[in-house]
């Protein structure tokens, strides 16, 4: 069996990737070892930026998005209990979306199967060798000759795990903490995001739909869920949420999900070896404070795209022989605002002199135009490259 | 012997102070441990921010400063070994003065010996006991009973030390960095500053007049001056200011002056007991790499002359019970502001992350208006409160 792109992986990254190579008539597998439902089902990120949004848009995958997305324009730190909107459109132009992530995937999905072009969940020990791409379904053994690999299946991925280590610098930072995330059955007690800054830990309160709240809590890094009962997690969340503001309630609901999630940043360079390419979270990880490794996963495969585009029209290989700087500018960019949004919010040592500076740099970011604007150009995200 | 205000220490916040405090017909008595001749060659500082200027010119304390200083409009950030300019003043309006601290000092004693108020030099074994103020010139020892104490012996002055330390909360971060600090007989290769950050380590080329530059090495926090022969000092700033431009020279020259500063940010709070009130380095420092240390100083005296002026105008004494919390809210900007600029620019660990941060925030801070306006706003200065 042949083909153009091998892709493995069937999150975002993978998934975009096979939707814009279609729609540049350029042949692709997508291969998956977990289950369709699995993936449909699998919790992550929620904030879409205005180019991410742009660019499904464009590629024909944002119907459903544009109808039952929630849009904001804003979000909110609160720190000593007041909170402080940082006014995104105003001060950018841009917007930003809330959908969550195992939604889009549901509609990437649906988008690859209409296109009949081969989508393989349930993938058994799926490896590649050079540009040869090798599974198993239903006990079947397939290969698949490609001109090309993508390499989408995430931080864990068999990718990246295949090219030598002499061939790739590593970039990484583990931080010391992690979020507990729930997803309550509970309205949203707040119309746009609310950043906590809090002496006991950072807190957000984020949403999925207008009948969903999405929480998160930071705690230590080698927390286990299971010693935070409900009970516990609203308590704690109503005290680092609680502001001098009576009209302010937590809205709690029941508990659907819980989960912690370790925060780290990583970097592999470069994101290319030979015919393999690297997206998404299999090159790269951030913190996830400021919402970005999804809309990551899909500028690097946008630019992946239009190198495979360039490369099938005849037209050279010039971008694809590029692709791994022109990614890396925004991943470093992104890197920096993520670690820079997890300093500023979380409770990263006993050191006093942190603390104040923290409140300080707060302080500006909420009054100053030019810093709150650094703040929002980052959070809406730059245009695509 | 009485005064209204007793002023400790005739370095720029001393001298300011004793100053407005004239202006407003309020009597002081200044007295400095150091002889004329050391304070007034004690090399510091040499960045005015313009609010300082607009303070020190409406105070009639500007004539030699206005027709001898220079005007910077930008400051240039070096690294990769290409300089990119932020244009201070097209982004903020404001610019900058480079004048020397210790032309400064000349011009205030200068200023105070014209008032023919006390002005005390060589005070040996000053002694502040609740409102009243000791010392002893040639000999002979002076009481002065003052209804207030201006504490503006800087960070190893006997102010601070006498307050009983359970009234005071410290707040403080040592860096495992020291600057190297040279005066050149050589005219400044550049018309603005250049703060270099270079793999071996940060560097500034700075100037205090046409044919004086002021040159800065970042070196470890234990650094002997004595290990840094000329030759050694010329070869390391060759190396960490050069850049791709043919034009770019280095000029060298037979060095003035040579010496190791310490790095550190503290605070103390408050920064009044009872009738004591810390000002300048008295009550905070900030690493170099703002520029802010003498403008803060300037910043807290302009704060509590006015103070003083309500006081003995009989209008109450609110501003002078608020003066440490309006003072703060600007320290605590100041020192965020100098430790963001030191940990950009620093070589802070031998971490490839770190090092990739610092980078992509370089290349942010030069690309974005928003982030060189962060930089710009901060480094002019903001108004005086």
């Amino acid at each position: 069996m042949r083909t153009q792109v091998g892709i493995v992986g069937a999150g975002p990254a993978g998934l975009v990737l096979a939707h814009l190579l279609h729609l540049n008539g350029i042949d692709s597998v997508v291969v998956e070892r977990q289950t369709r439902d699995h993936v449909e089902k699998r919790i992550r990120a929620g904030v879409l930026e205005h180019g991410t949004v742009d660019l499904l848009t464009a590629a024909g995958l944002g119907d459903r998005l544009l109808r039952e997305r929630m849009v904001h324009h804003g979000v909110e730190l609160l720190f000593d209990r007041v909170g402080h909107r940082v006014p995104l459109t105003e001060l950018t132009g841009r917007e930003i979306t809330i959908y969550g992530q195992h939604e889009l995937v549901k509609d990437l999905i649906s988008a690859r199967l209409d296109t009949e072009r081969p989508l393989h969940f349930e993938a058994a020990d799926v490896q590649v060798d050079g540009t040869e791409l090798t599974f198993h379904v239903d006990g079947t053994q397939t290969t698949v000759e490609c001109d090309f690999i993508a390499g989408c299946d995430g931080f864990h991925g068999i990718s990246r795990a295949g090219i030598p280590p002499s061939a790739l610098t590593v970039f990484e930072r583990e931080y010391p903490h992690a979020w507990l995330g729930v997803l309550a059955q509970a309205p949203p007690a707040s119309d746009e995001l609310v950043y906590a800054y809090h002496d006991r830990g950072f807190a957000l309160h984020s949403m999925r739909t207008p009948d969903i709240t999405r929480l998160y809590l930071q705690v230590p890094a080698d927390t286990d869920a299971a010693d935070w009962p409900d009970a516990r997690i609203w308590d704690e969340l109503r005290t680092r949420l609680d502001r001098d503001d009576p009209r302010w309630q937590l809205n709690e609901g029941p508990i659907l999900e819980k989960s912690v999630a370790a925060m780290r940043s990583f970097v592999v360079t470069p994101m290319q070896h030979e015919q393999l390419f690297l997206a998404g979270d299999a090159a790269h990880i951030v913190p996830p404070t400021g919402a970005k490794g999804l809309n990551l996963a899909v500028a690097d495969v946008a630019v992946l795209a239009e190198g495979f585009a360039e490369y099938y029209a005849g037209r050279g290989s010039g971008l694809l022989r590029r692709y791994s700087e022109t990614c890396l500018r925004r991943v470093w960019r992104v890197q920096h605002f993520s670690w820079w949004m997890t300093s500023m919010l979380h409770r990263v040592d006993d050191d006093p002199f942190t603390r104040e500076l923290q409140l300080s740099q707060l302080r500006y970011v909420t009054s100053s135009t030019a810093a709150a604007t650094t703040l929002a150009e980052n959070y809406v995200g730059f245009p695509m490259a």
